[in-house]
């Protein structure tokens, strides 16, 4: 693909994918889930934790971290992966989702949007050219274009929100300078077809490393987002990765990698974690509840994570209830873990030419 | 000394000592400083963690395990190693020092305490029998007899204090069950050489495995603490090791092993980790400072603790002001490791009979 990236499609099974995608920080397989660092760092567990659970790719948000501490502090720092110490492949969004979600707080035009910090009120303005310019600084492997996020039901906001994210794609283009990152373009269009299928038609075309899909799991139901993965499979590239954004849950990854995903992230498990709840394959379990009060079993019997190999429920809801920090860890560890293997074990199955019995088999 | 607990003494040097505590859950190289997992965790670092730093004895506290989980449900999910997943010694103290700090929530008789829960107010009582009862079922490795510790300067008190603690001493002995636990007595006086003395003759004189020195860093200056140290320790016997409970700093470490203590703990390095100090073996760093917020070098560029191995000042300043949970674990990490260190660095001073050059070093 370039120099510094390619992706190499290893196994189809339907529309299931298994790939490589290789980057200057290493390899990442696929289908992947990207634990969120959202402040350069995945809440409540260090880098040597990540990297023991086996992630191959970690996401940091532009928003954040171009609020605090800065973009050029982490620069100066020798960059994200020196600065969090992350020696893997790192992807970072582009500010634009945070800060359309900010509601009051901004406003948006052709050229950017204009928005109040969360944190002190003080006013910014992202364009597409100042995103690049952040992301350059920050210098994460994977980097996305700067994008529009509309309301997944209203028509014209999509049109016009696409056409926007289509021109600040081709600006983010021309401006990107270093060759060691890969920009990928997102697909956009809300949950009408034709939409996403001109969206796809455009980004694929601008022929970038790799492309995202953005808009879903934003109020649309699970068929509708089914539905765009469907529409627009046939469109993307096939021997580029595919980056669903923002999603997802264990379903998800299922259903999604059915439908020709391969690049996950979501901070579910780590929020969930700091929520006391523990994710199974299929179940969440709530471990303040007392009914696990003097349960000696792990969260799951069937789990090898560090904590399902050492510790008790009856143990975790005692952290819980005493406020102790080492239950967000613990969780953390077992909620990304879950999804993690989930992702590992998607990819065997579509190795060995068996997804579609894995999906009836795990939706029995 | 029994089937289960022994103490071989390495090597001496004036009065400082290294040695070998054997335990069933294995030997404790002293000098030794023990972590402090008040509720069956080291606050913010997992057993993984600390193993990787070294520790080898960390203690747990039996009043906030008795109140909460409870010790009969430490005992049923097989006692306090398996509950938190410690495989490694642990020590547990008798419950005395948490009550008589409650204040106004407690009434102290010749035979126990009675006292108020800080959680829920509800009222309990604590003697020697009750407090080896629930030692027995948290099942640590090193059990403390039920003392009582005086305010250092009030004499009479101290004279009563300390007739109660040897009474005690010698109803904790007699009720005491398991072989594979080691009490230890312990010495009280206050300020008080006289009494001090009397103490450690007759504590020394219950044969039993291991020795305590209570009712010190408890509001007296350190030269005060010096000479009662100076003065029991010809009289504590030489072949069973010393343990000082609740001290101390790298330099009452110093200070202390010169003086013929064994073994420390010290809530201190977990807890200015979460205050955000970073400990040095002479010095502490603020980092929320904003000195530090481009500071690119680690806490101590001597160091090689997992966090100064991996991370800037200006890095871990950015969690702080990002309240995230990795700034407690990086800097417990580290502030353990800096005591844990020194331990070892002592240890080795003394083996190579070089100690009191060690401390001249130390303090210049």
């Amino acid at each position: 693909m370039t120099e510094y990236f390619s992706f190499e499609l290893i196994a189809q099974d339907g529309r299931a994918r298994a790939g490589i995608f290789h980057t200057p920080h290493g390899d990442i397989y696929t289908p992947c889930f990207a634990p969120v660092g959202t402040q350069a760092t995945v809440k409540a567990v260090t880098p040597q934790q990540l990297q023991e659970l086996g992630a191959g790719l970690i996401l940091a948000n532009t928003y954040h971290l171009y609020l605090r501490p800065g973009d050029d502090l982490v620069a100066e720092m020798g960059g994200l992966h020196q600065f969090m110490s992350w020696s893997g492949p790192i992807l970072t969004d582009s500010g634009g989702f945070q800060i359309f979600s900010l509601a009051d707080n901004r406003v948006i035009d052709d050229n950017g949007v204009t928005f109040k910090s969360h944190i002190d009120g003080s006013t910014h303005r992202l364009t597409p050219e100042v995103s690049m310019s952040i992301q350059e600084n920050l210098g994460a492997d994977i980097i996305m274009a700067f994008d529009e996020c509309a309301s997944p039901y209203d028509r014209g906001y999509n049109e016009r929100a696409m056409q926007r994210t289509h021109k600040w794609a081709k600006r983010c283009v021309d401006v990107k300078t270093r060759q060691d990152q890969a920009l990928f373009g997102i697909v956009q269009g809300g949950i009408f077809l034709d939409l996403r299928q001109q969206s796809a038609e455009y980004t694929g075309a601008l022929d970038l490393p790799g492309n995202a899909i953005g808009g879903l799991s934003v109020g649309e139901t699970k068929d509708e987002m089914h539905a765009v993965l469907e529409a627009i499979d046939p469109i993307l590239p096939l021997d580029k990765p595919r980056y669903l954004m923002g999603v997802g849950t264990p379903e998800d990854l299922v259903n999604c990698v059915l439908r020709g995903v391969d690049i996950f992230d979501c901070v579910l498990p780590t929020r969930l974690a700091r929520h006391n709840a523990a994710m199974t394959e299929k179940d969440r379990l709530n471990l303040v509840n007392a009914t696990y009060a003097r349960d000696p079993r792990p969260i799951d019997e069937s789990c090898t994570c560090y904590t399902c190999r050492n510790y008790s429920r009856a143990y975790l809801r005692h952290l819980i209830v005493a406020k102790e920090m080492l239950s967000a860890t613990l969780l953390s560890i077992h909620n990304l873990h879950t999804l993690l293997q989930l992702a590992r074990d998607l990819r065997q199955a579509i190795l060995e030419k068996r997804y579609q019995s894995f999906v009836d088999e795990y939706f029995k």
